[in-house]
C-alpha cells in the first residue's frame, strides 16, 4: 500500500487526538457511490433522531442520548432542565459524599460504593471505571446478576459494609436480577445490623416500583432515569455519571470528549465522518448483513472491558429480525475481543490462518505511560513492544488477507472514553439506517423472560406437589398437565439446592423425587 | 421435544455430577454412521498420543497434557517421575510459603503473589482461581501483557511488595510480554529497596534463557516446564499447578476430576462419551467447516472467564490454514462469550433475532449458594431466577431455530472444574481429528511477531535518525529506504512518547517530525 492511499484513508480529529484508519479495509471508491441514497437518509435520520421526532416506533420514544452530552439539542426546555438539573443533583450529592455531608449513620465517610444493576445499568459503569481507576476516589463493586454465590463473593470483597454506599439502577425498577440483588443486599446490610436506606440511593424512573420503594424506606436519595434514554446508550445519563461522579471522574471531560466527537460526525462529509467511515466499513465487510465478525482488540489494559461493552451496543442495537417495513432480515454483528497482545496468544493463530469470518478493530493508545520507563532491551520499551505487537499483527493479518479498521487516541483520558462511545454510538445510529432497522428496542429479550417466569411458575408447583413418596418426573408432570421435560429441571434444580430428595436411577425416566 | 427424545440425547457421568444435553441441537441419528470411519481414527489417534507418539508432526513434539493428571498413562518411566517429582517439589513449595520456611527477607510471610505470564502461562491460572477463589490462601495479580500502564496500575493495586511471591511462567525464557514484565518488577522491587531474586520464582524449561537468569541471579527456586505440554493445556503442568498450590486449591481433586473426565472420554461408545459428542455437535453444526460461532454462557459468575479460557483453547487448537495432508482448509471456530443471566441483557437480543451464525453452549450450575438463601418472592430465591433465565433463554433460542448444548455440574468445585477443562480438551483433540489438524501448533503466530520484530528494529533506526530539523516521514523514509507508512507510525509512536517532537499538518504527508 502507498502512503498516498495510507492518507486519504487516515481520518484525523486533532482536538480529540483521535485518528482513524480505514486504509485495511480496501473499500473502493464506487462503493461510497452506491451507497449514497442510503447514506443521505441516514444523515436525514439522525437529525430527526436528535431534533426528537420519535424515532423508536416500536416504543413509541424519542431516542435521546445526544442530548445528554449536548443539552442545547434537546427538543424542549423542559427536557433540557431535565438534563441540566439531574446533572447539578448527581454533582451536588457526589460533593456531600465526599466532603462527608452526607455520611455513613456509624460515622465517617462513605469509602466504598456497590452499585446494583445489570445490562446497561451496569456494564457502562463497569466499562468507563475500569479505564479511568486511577482516578477513582471510591472502591466499587457491582452486582450485576442474580446468582447468589457472585453476591456472597461481591459481599465478601467489600468486608464492612458500614462505609459502603448502595446505588440500585433499575429503570423500571422490575428488572428481576436488579431487584434480587437490592434484597440480597439489604438482607446483607440488616444482618450486620445496619439500616440499609441510610446507605441506599435509586437511579430509576419517576414514580416507578424502585422510586416508591426507595421513598418509603427512607433512602437518601432518587435520581431520574429519563424514559428517552435507552440502557445501552445510559451511560452519560444518570446511569452512568453518578457512579463516575462518586469515583471523581472528571464528568466535564467526559461530556466534552463526547460532544465533540458528536460535532464531528454530524458533517456530511463522508470522507471526513469517522462515524459514517465506520458505518460503511462494516457494511462493505458484512454485505450489510452481519457476514463478518468484528474482533475488537484494545492494546491497552485498560480498555479490557471496551469490546464487552461495545457487544452490548452493538448486538442488541442491530441484532434484529425485522426491518422497518416489517421484513424479515435477521440483521446484526457478532462482536468479541479482549485485549492485545495478550489475545495474540490466545486466538490470533485463528484469526490468521483460520476460518475467515471477522475483521478486526484495533484501538491503539499512542502513549505507553505517563511517567518514565526502564529500558527492557538498549534504546527499547516495554511499550515500544505493545505498539510493534499491534503494528506487527496488523500486517500479518492484512497479508493473509484478513480486513482491519484501527482507531488510535493519544492517551486513555475521560475525555478520549467519551469520544470513543460517542463515536460507536453514532456508527450505530447510522449502520442502523443503512440497514434500514430500529436500533433503539430490544423486542427479543422478551421470550426469555416470559419462558423463565414459566418455569419459576411451575417450579412453584412442582415443590408443591412433591410428597414423602418417591416420584419420577413423567408421573409429577401428568398430575400438573406439564411437560416432563419441564418438570425433570425444576426437580434436578430443586434436589441441587436442598429442597427435593433425589433417588437416582439410570437415566432421567428411572430418577424419583420426594420431598 | 418428547422427554423420550430429550432423555436420549441426555448423558450423565454421576462421579462427576455432570451431564451434556445435546437434545437441542438436533443431530439425527444417520449423522453419526455418516462420521463413523473418521470418528475411529479420532480414537485412534487418542491412543497413539496418549502412548507418546509424535502427533504434533510440525514440531516434532510429543503431546502429554493428558498425562498429567494420570502419570501412569506416560510413555515412560523418566515422564512419569518428571509428573511426580514436579508436583512433590512444588507441594513442598507451597507448604514452605504457607508456613513461612521460606520466607521474604523482610519478615513475616509471603501474603500475595504477582504471576508473570501470557498465553496459556496466565489464561489458565487466571480462569481457575477466579472460579475457586473463595479457598484462595494469597492474593494473586497477573502481568500478562507489555503495556506499562496495565503494569503500572497492577503494582499501584498490590501496594506493599515486601510480602509478595512473583512467579515468572515462560517455556522458553523468550517471550518478550513475559520478559518485559519480569524486568518492570524487578525495577520495581529495585526501586522498593527490595532484593528481586529473593522473592522470585521460575517456571521455565530446563537450560532456557529465564531457567539460567533465574540461576544466576539467586531466585527461590525455578520450577521445570516440560516440552511435550503446549501452553493452552498446561493448566494441570507446574504452570497452574504452582500458583494453585499457594492460592491453597486442592490440587488431588482437581487432578482427579480431569482423570475421571479422561477416563469417561476414553470410552470408544459415542453415545455415552461427552468429548465425542461435543466434537460430533460441533462438527454437525458448523458443517466441519466452523460455519457457526460457539456462544459459551455459564449461568454463574465465578465461571466468568470460562469463554476466554475456550476461547484459547479451542481457537489456537483448531484455527489452522493447512489440514494434515497439507491441503488449504482454513479451519477454526470462533468463541466468545460472558456470563448469565448478565449476558442476556448484552446479546441475546441478537442471538434470538439476529444473525444466524452461532451455536450456543449454556453451562449450568445446579445449586444457588451453599448457605441459606433469603425469599425474593414467596417461596423463590435469587438462584432460582437464573436457573429460570437459562431454562427459558435456551428455550427461547430454541423457539426461534438457535441450537444450544447445556453441561450441568452441581456445584463449581476443583474437581468438576479439573473435569470441565479435561472435557474441552479432550473435545478438542477429537474435532481435530474429525476434520484432519494438528491441533498442537500454532504457526500463525510467528507472521506478528516477525513483522512486530521489524517494526521495533526500524524504531530504532528513525529514533537514530531523527535530528533537530523538522522533517517528513517520507523523508526520512527515503533515508532509510523504509516504507513511508512504517515510518510514520514509528514516527507517531516517538512523538507520543516524548522521544520526538511532532509539527502537525493537516496531513500524515505534512506532518514533520525533530528530535
Amino acid at each position: 500500500m502507498s502512503f498516498e492511499t495510507f492518507s486519504a484513508h487516515l481520518l484525523r480529529y486533532p482536538d480529540l487526538t483521535f485518528s482513524l484508519d480505514t486504509s485495511l479495509m480496501d473499500i473502493p471508491s464506487t462503493f461510497y457511490e452506491t451507497m449514497m441514497e442510503r447514506v443521505t437518509k441516514a444523515y436525514t435520520d439522525l437529525l430527526a433522531l436528535e431534533d426528537g421526532n420519535v424515532v423508536n416506533p416500536d416504543e413509541e420514544r424519542m431516542v435521546g442520548h445526544y442530548w445528554l452530552r449536548n443539552p442545547e439539542l434537546a427538543p424542549n426546555d423542559e427536557i433540557r432542565s431535565s438534563i441540566t438539573d439531574a446533572l447539578a443533583l448527581l454533582r451536588d450529592f457526589a460533593a456531600k459524599i465526599h466532603t462527608g455531608e452526607i455520611s455513613p449513620p456509624a460515622g465517617g465517610k462513605f469509602e466504598k460504593l456497590l452499585l446494583i444493576g445489570i445490562g446497561g445499568s451496569a456494564l457502562g459503569p463497569q466499562f468507563v471505571s475500569d479505564a479511568l481507576r486511577p482516578a477513582a476516589q471510591m472502591a466499587t463493586y457491582f452486582f450485576d446478576n442474580t446468582d447468589p454465590d457472585g453476591i456472597d463473593r461481591t459481599l465478601a470483597e467489600i468486608g464492612d459494609l458500614s462505609k459502603t454506599l448502595v446505588l440500585v439502577i433499575s429503570k423500571s425498577g422490575g428488572t428481576p436480577e436488579t431487584r434480587n440483588g437490592m434484597l440480597e443486599a439489604e438482607a446483607a446490610y440488616t444482618a450486620a445490623g445496619l439500616e440499609f436506606g441510610q446507605h441506599a440511593a435509586a437511579i430509576t424512573g419517576h414514580g416507578s416500583k424502585l422510586d416508591l420503594y426507595s421513598e418509603s424506606n427512607d433512602w437518601l436519595t432518587s435520581f431520574p432515569m429519563e424514559d428517552w434514554v435507552g440502557g445501552r446508550t445510559s451511560i452519560m445519563s444518570t446511569v452512568g455519571l453518578v457512579p463516575l461522579a462518586l469515583q471523581g471522574i472528571d464528568l466535564d471531560a467526559f461530556l466534552a470528549g463526547a460532544s465533540t466527537m458528536d460535532a464531528h460526525t454530524r458533517e456530511t462529509n463522508i470522507r471526513t465522518n469517522a462515524a459514517m467511515q465506520l458505518a460503511l466499513a462494516w457494511h462493505h465487510e458484512g454485505n450489510g448483513r452481519g457476514e463478518k465478525d468484528m474482533v475488537v482488540i484494545p492494546y491497552k489494559d485498560s480498555l479490557a472491558l471496551f469490546s464487552k461493552y461495545l457487544q452490548q451496543l452493538i448486538m442488541e442495537s442491530l441484532g434484529k429480525r425485522l426491518d422497518l417495513d416489517g421484513k424479515e432480515v435477521f440483521q446484526g454483528i457478532a462482536v468479541y475481543g479482549n485485549k492485545g497482545s495478550t489475545d495474540q496468544h490466545a486466538y490470533v493463530q485463528q484469526l490468521r490462518d483460520g476460518v475467515h469470518n471477522f475483521f478486526a478493530t484495533f484501538i491503539e493508545v499512542r502513549q505507553g505511560r505517563a511517567g518514565e520507563s526502564i529500558e527492557v532491551e538498549p534504546g527499547v520499551m516495554a511499550g515500544d513492544y505493545l505498539q510493534g505487537f499491534l503494528r506487527g499483527t496488523r500486517k500479518a493479518l492484512y497479508e493473509s488477507g484478513r480486513r482491519s479498521i484501527t482507531i488510535s487516541i493519544e492517551e486513555v483520558t475521560p475525555r478520549t472514553i467519551g469520544a470513543l462511545i460517542a463515536l460507536f454510538e453514532r456508527a450505530v445510529s447510522f449502520y442502523a439506517s443503512l440497514v434500514n432497522i430500529n436500533p433503539y428496542h430490544q423486542p427479543g429479550v422478551e421470550a426469555g423472560k416470559k419462558a423463565a417466569t414459566l418455569f419459576l411458575e411451575l417450579l412453584a408447583d412442582v415443590k408443591d406437589i412433591l410428597s414423602e413418596k418417591a416420584q419420577t418426573a413423567e408421573a409429577l408432570a401428568s398430575a400438573l398437565r406439564a411437560d416432563p421435560e419441564e418438570v425433570y429441571h425444576c426437580l434436578t434444580h430443586l434436589a441441587a439446592n436442598g429442597k427435593a430428595s433425589l433417588e437416582s436411577g439410570s437415566s432421567p425416566h428411572e430418577d424419583r423425587f420426594r420431598s
